[in-house]
């Protein structure tokens, strides 16, 4: 029988002790944690549990702030584009943003740190030809009329973006607004060290101290209604201080450009092909956080204490996949599970010694009120996580905000009693042993590579956005896939396709880093991946794969995909595209695929291809033999039980493996199967809400039909 | 009482000269024409029309052709892409081409005149890596592993290729297929001068000489199954010879390279942003070929006939919106009538004594036959031709093909009767007039500009394409509305715009000619189209206007449309983005409107716009203030009678001259009104399927309301 206790933190609060320990006691949790707003209440300190802190370096201290104003956290602005309708322009720094949160720094000098640029040009104006009118908060630009620019700047940080955050979403009203210190700077290091050892001393009783987190927070910035104005959760734009910019400038051997880090107004998202600026810039802020955040975990671990990191928030510099991560010597990382990518991205993190992941939904009142279906969410966040914890297991999982509003909630605690029972199930049958995976490797092919594994496709993680979903849904299908993932980037590609890869999967709309832009017309790329897939090697495209308008071709690899996209320049070119569905791909398949929001305008071409679907003339997925290999070519692909299941095929299909796939197979596209080859045991999954009846296979071999409820996860011994 | 004869051409054959007779007397024809595989029976050389006869200088003359192969004429071919999987790579020219219509010109030598080019790096294979072999039509090349090549080679058009699309359309059988050989060339030329005086001579009931056409096929290549392969109505591929390609080179002073003619395989297509090389070879080719059709014409004109061209077929290099074009001296003009784009493409050239629309159908057995629906085909035909002619009258109509299929569909000549009659009853009201337009010009602005009026944004004129209708739309929209209409080259603007023209409309999908491409990081046409509505002017931007991604934009000139297109790099930006439809350009709109295939992803921005309609987060149609001018945004405009009254309101919007629209009004937006004022008409016109009332205005004042029929046109007196 399923242990009863273990792997579960639940938060807490001052007004629910009784509350906690009965809810502690009914679900088996074994640590207990404060949140942000909430805190730990002396007569819980004693109960046999693990305490965690929740502890900020950079905030909660505004005495400390308020007397080190130069040591106040800044973040690099971009001013509103402003036309010039004369030779001259006077550009408001601080239009559309929020006084509340951000000051202009008057501190440093704004010639060495500022920049003017003509967007309309692309260049850059001379210190000379603009003033700062401090007074007025305004640059005056000496400008050729009808040209567009803007003043990218420093500012200060006076309000913490989570707190405010926090605040807004609580509708909190008398908290004072947490300032923002950046503790690389010596007098803050050299003080918050000394208050992180004082406080190990004064809280005897904690045993994991949360860092929540490090140094610097993503970017997150609010308008001056006190809306969200940009958000980027990989963002290094509230990163920076002349202190830090000027070793930096030493380290890399050339001078900065605040344009570096605005980057015309999209301030590195994601989404853009990384400057080499940018990856230096990334480079020698993981080196340098990563060191600090060492001494302080060192300083807790002194205490007897463990240290975890919150992978959110100041979590900027210290990229789990980074080179620098596992120096740290933290113990635990904790992050948000929206989906079963963010589960991924945290489970698959080396160099802690467990992680956990705090599942949704945040019991905060924006769910658990009026409108809110906290269960729902509960559901669907845990069938996500499911089927990627069945192949990477997270080792704890947790909640977090207000216990009060889920104990409240009529059902919800049940709801997570069901869960916190079927995660630790999995441990208990899974035993510390790798699930099985095919004898393939399966790589996603982006600009970041495996620096940002299961980071990719995705603006704020997991969160659904129209322009991202038909693509971040392949990730999403193959965080619960049994396959081994990898993520290369396009220099690995040139280092040569290791040989255990066997499938590479380039997903992403044209010009970004997730397609690859200007990657795809360096040849040593595509030769190197033609080479791969004529000699056996399968090539999945999804969107805009492998797009740059070139020499005849959007597609760089039309040849291998067997698709382009019609750009408009080859209407003149008739295509006399039919589809004809009957493929391995899609024999388990019924009814209508869902592409998402798809791709309009591909066509298929050259002589090896078959199309698999098509919406109007225009096709959807195509197949195409390329030598001994295989593309796939998918318009798009949301997550989905079914384009699991297709995902799956078409990845046995350019592999060239499909007598592999019923290894373990079970028919039902809403149900996937999960095998732990040393303990023999079997997880079926139905990722359904309906009940259904699926056929398992093992070694091609029917063994039995098994009919699940909806939801369910059904275990069997291999042996039966 | 409207006159009952006259305008109006009728095609006969030799075998139906009774019927031919009983339609032109019934009809009120005042002439006849023959057409490709049709003859001009004797027996109606005496009647008392005019007689057109079709005259073909480049083909029906096979003798001419085989005994100087050297002259036949040739065409620029690009072979199918292929990648070389080792260090040789061989190339068959002819693989995907029909060997009846094309074959591989072994005279000249390949060396000098045919290219291979590495399509993955973009580089020219030096001709010492290459060799033609001869005997396997093969071109053997010496390559790099898993780089893409093409070969450019010069290949005799064998099969005219309006003659094989006739014989394949008509399933002829016995029919030889005519060579083709080309006027240019001295010795040829010399032959069909001589040819077509002794025909002048020969044929002297012949009234007018219909050339069908001059010298070279726009580009209309068939596949190996006889399929279109490729059809480029502009296209100049086909119009190419060592002979004219040693001319163009002593003519520009700089070296020919195929690769101005294929061009990566799109050979130009109009959406292709023209190369400066391609400019000078139109240039080129347009200052021969009217200089020689001059010659072909003044003999015709010697024999006292007149001289009218066929736009179309061989029309390459007559270009009618040429500088060269009213140098040729025709008489009149003839092309099909596909739309009112098409007719105003036909009807707005000058430089001719008359113009002739031949309208749809075509009397050729694909629409009279089963399955088709001549009668639909002509009302549709006609809805869309009459609000154009009202606005630029065609002098004739006629019509081609069979004329016996016509007479025996039941009730096709009563149709065409009813067209016929409409149609003399504009020219009697107009009385060569010009009708009624607004206080200001309304300008299309694209690369090709005024050379190509009226040709934008369609590939073969007139075909609906998923991809082109929403921009053709705009250009449909515009051929009936009471504006005067130039079109514009970035050059033109750059000249500065006339102050006459009030609004710019730019219209196209990204990084095509129509939208405009690298013109828009010109910091000269930005400048001069920002001040334009500043002061006071309109900018009209449908699908992709001004897009070039560049200093943080989509679209550079996002600051006057009020709207940018995310392209990923932008979605940590939040937008808020909310409708408001309370606005004069939707006044009359009842319903959805029509974005065809709209464009995803865009969103407004800046302090000044409103959305007038949206799908979903995305914008569709948004307004903007830009100083005192306007920016108008459409995701996208497809012709409709809903549309036109759209944009009719979105152009005095941006014009900033609403007060003006009511001059002359109808309410309901399936009716249009044109007036007439020297002749105080009044034409009330419903495009409708559908009975419709309708409440006339004149300045502003209500006049009369109107029941109109289906499809009516009223006439009303202006002094009514």
């Amino acid at each position: 029988m399923t242990k009863q206790t273990g792997r579960l933190t639940l938060p807490t609060d001052a007004d629910i002790v009784e509350e906690t320990i009965r809810l502690k006691n009914l679900l088996g949790a074994d640590a207990l944690r404060d949140c942000d707003g909430t805190e730990m209440p002396d007569a819980l300190l004693n109960e046999p549990v693990k305490k965690y802190a929740t502890y900020y370096t950079t905030r909660k201290d505004n005495a400390w702030a308020e007397q080190n104003p130069e040591e106040i956290q800044q973040e690099y602005l971009i001013s509103n584009r402003v036309t010039a309708r004369s030779e001259k322009l006077c550009i408001r720094l601080m239009e559309g943003f929020h006084t509340q949160q951000l000051k202009v720094n008057t501190l440093d000098d704004p010639k060495r740190w500022w920049e003017v640029i003509d967007r309309t040009t692309g260049e850059v104006v001379s210190v000379d030809d603009w003033e700062f009118k401090k007074e007025r908060e305004e640059v005056e630009i000496k400008t050729i009329p009808y040209h567009e620019y803007t003043v990218s700047f420093l500012a200060f940080l006076i309000w913490d973006p989570v707190h405010m955050y926090n605040f807004i979403t609580n509708d909190w009203k008398d908290t004072p607004h947490q300032l923002t210190y950046d503790v690389r700077q010596p007098k803050t290091q050299k003080y918050v060290k000394e208050k992180l050892k004082r406080w190990c001393e004064e809280n005897p009783q904690i045993d994991v101290v949360r860092f929540t987190t490090f140094f610097h927070q993503f970017t997150l910035t609010f308008d001056d209604k006190k809306r969200e104005k940009f958000v980027e959760w990989f963002g290094y734009s509230a990163s920076v201080s002349p202190y830090i910019l000027e070793k930096f400038e030493k380290w890399a051997g050339y001078k900065f450009r605040p344009e570096f880090i605005v980057d015309q107004g999209y301030h590195n998202s994601m989404f853009r092909v990384p400057s080499r600026e940018f990856k230096d810039f990334i480079e020698f802020q993981q080196q340098e956080v990563c060191a600090l955040a060492k001494e302080l975990v060192d300083i807790v671990h002194s205490y007897g204490k463990e240290a975890m990191m919150f992978l959110g928030d100041h979590w900027i510099g210290t990229e789990p996949y980074g080179k620098y991560f596992a120096e740290i010597g933290l113990d635990a990382v904790v992050g948000s599970v929206g989906s079963g990518v963010t589960l991924r991205m945290i489970s698959d993190i080396k160099g802690v010694k467990y992680t956990e992941g705090r599942l949704l939904p945040y019991f905060f009142p924006d769910v658990f009120g009026e409108g809110g279906d906290p269960i729902g969410e509960a559901k669907d966040n845990w069938m996500k996580a499911r089927r990627a914890i069945l192949r990477s297991p997270l080792d704890r999982i947790g909640y977090g905000g207000y216990l009060k509003l889920a104990s409240e909630w009529p059902g919800f605690i049940e709801e997570i009693q069901s869960v916190v029972g079927e995660f630790r199930q999995i441990h208990e049958n899974m035993n510390g042993t790798k699930s099985y995976v095919a004898p393939f490797k399966v790589a996603v092919l982006n600009c970041w590579g495996g620096l940002r594994k299961w980071m990719s496709n995705q603006v704020h993680h997991a969160i659904w956005h129209r322009e991202t979903y038909s693509a971040e849904g392949v990730l999403e299908c193959l965080s619960g896939m049994p396959f081994d993932v990898e993520f290369i980037s396009f220099d690995d590609v040139k280092k040569g396709i290791p040989k255990d890869i066997r499938v590479i999967i380039n997903v992403g709309d044209a010009y970004t880093s997730f397609s690859g832009a200007e990657n795809w017309i360096d040849e040593a790329v595509v030769t190197t991946l033609r080479q791969f897939v004529d000699e056996g090697g399968g090539f999945i495209g999804v969107g805009e794969p492998t797009a740059y308008q070139h020499q005849g071709r959007f597609f760089q690899l039309a040849d291998v995909l067997g698709v382009d996209r019609e750009m408009g320049f080859s209407l003149s070119t008739d295509k006399y595209n039919e589809k004809n569905p009957q493929h391995f791909i899609l024999e388990d398949i019924e009814g209508d695929i869902d592409f998402g929001e798809g791709t309009t305008r591909i066509y298929a071409q050259g002589d090896h291809y078959q199309i698999l679907a098509m919406d109007g003339e225009y096709s959807q997925l195509v197949v195409n033999q390329y030598g001994k290999g295989h593309g796939v070519y998918f318009a798009g692909l949301p997550y989905s039980p079914q384009n699991c299941r297709i995902l799956l095929r078409a990845i046995y299909y350019a592999a060239g493996m499909e007598q592999e796939m019923k290894r373990y197979y079970v028919t039902n596209v809403d149900t996937e199967v999960t095998v732990f080859q040393k303990t023999q045991k079997i997880a079926v999954i139905n990722n359904s809400g309906k009940e259904c009846q699926t056929d398992l296979y093992i070694n091609g071999d029917f063994i039995v039909r098994l009919t699940l409820e909806p939801g369910e996860m059904r275990w069997l011994n291999e042996t039966m």
